[in-house]
C-alpha cells in the first residue's frame, strides 16, 4: 500500500478533484474522496452512489466512454474547523467537442480527517440556463 | 420588528424548513435562511437563487399556485461547531394529488451564527428513480 496523499486544505482537494477528473483515471480520483461509508455523489443524471466502491464504478463507467475537462467557478463558501462547503457552477467539454456543456450547478462538502481533507459529498444537477438568464433579467429588474 | 426565532440545532431549522413548506408562508420560511449574501437555494428545476430576496419570491412563486407536503428521509449527516450538512431523500405531496412526485436528492447546509442555526444552502434535485433502482439492484449483485 502506497501512503494516502494528504491534503492540506480544501482548495487542495478540489485542485487534486479536477486534475485526476481530467487525467479520467477513477481510481486514481478516489484518493480525493473520504472512504467513510456515507461519503455520497450525486451526478447531474439523477443517480446518487453512497460510498467509495459504487462512486468509483460510476466515475469508471463515465470514463469508459469519454473525457471530461471542467472549467469550475466558485459561487459560495462556508469554512469551519472540520467541514468546508465549496458550491460552484461547472462548464464541461466532453471528449473532442469545442462546445461547453452544461452548466451544472455543484455542492461539494469537504471533512477533515486523520489524513487532512476529503471530500465528503459531491451533489451535482443541471441547471435550466435559459429559465436562469429570464430570472437574474427579471431580477435586475425588479430589485 | 420582532425577535428573531433562534433555531438551537440544524434539526431545529429542518423541522421547522418542512412546517412552513408546508405551511406556504414564503415570508415565514425566511426565518430560517441565514440572510447573508452567499445564501442559496437551487431548486429542482435547475433554478438557482442567491441571495434571501430572490429565494423568497421564488418560493413565493411556487406557493401562489399549490400546496406542498414534504416526506423527508435523511440520508448523510455532517455535524461540526459552525457548520452542519444534511443529505435527504424528499417526497412530495403535490395540492391535492395522492400521489408522491419526486423523489428529490437535496443537500441541507446549516451554519451558526448570531441567532443560533440558520439554512446557508438548500440544493434539490430529481431523482432519475428508475436507473437508480437498476444501479442499486447491479450494486447488491456485484458487490
Amino acid at each position: 500500500m502506497s501512503k494516502p496523499v494528504t491534503y492540506a486544505s480544501p482548495d487542495d482537494v478540489e485542485q487534486s478533484f479536477y486534475q485526476l477528473v481530467a487525467r479520467g483515471d477513477a481510481d486514481l480520483l478516489m484518493q480525493v474522496w473520504s472512504d467513510e461509508e456515507e461519503s455520497l455523489c450525486v451526478h447531474p443524471t439523477g443517480i446518487r452512489l453512497l460510498g467509495l466502491a459504487p462512486i468509483c464504478d460510476s466515475w469508471r463507467s463515465i470514463f469508459a466512454t469519454t473525457t471530461l475537462r471542467v472549467q469550475a467557478e466558485t459561487v459560495a463558501r462556508w469554512q469551519g474547523g472540520m467541514l468546508a462547503i465549496h458550491h460552484l457552477t461547472e462548464i464541461l467539454f466532453v471528449g473532442d467537442d469545442p462546445n461547453p456543456h452544461g452548466p451544472l450547478y455543484v455542492t461539494h462538502v469537504y471533512g477533515r480527517g486523520a489524513h487532512g481533507w476529503r471530500l465528503l459529498s459531491r451533489h451535482a444537477s443541471a441547471a435550466d440556463d435559459r429559465h436562469q438568464a429570464r430570472v437574474e433579467s427579471s431580477s435586475l429588474t425588479l430589485h
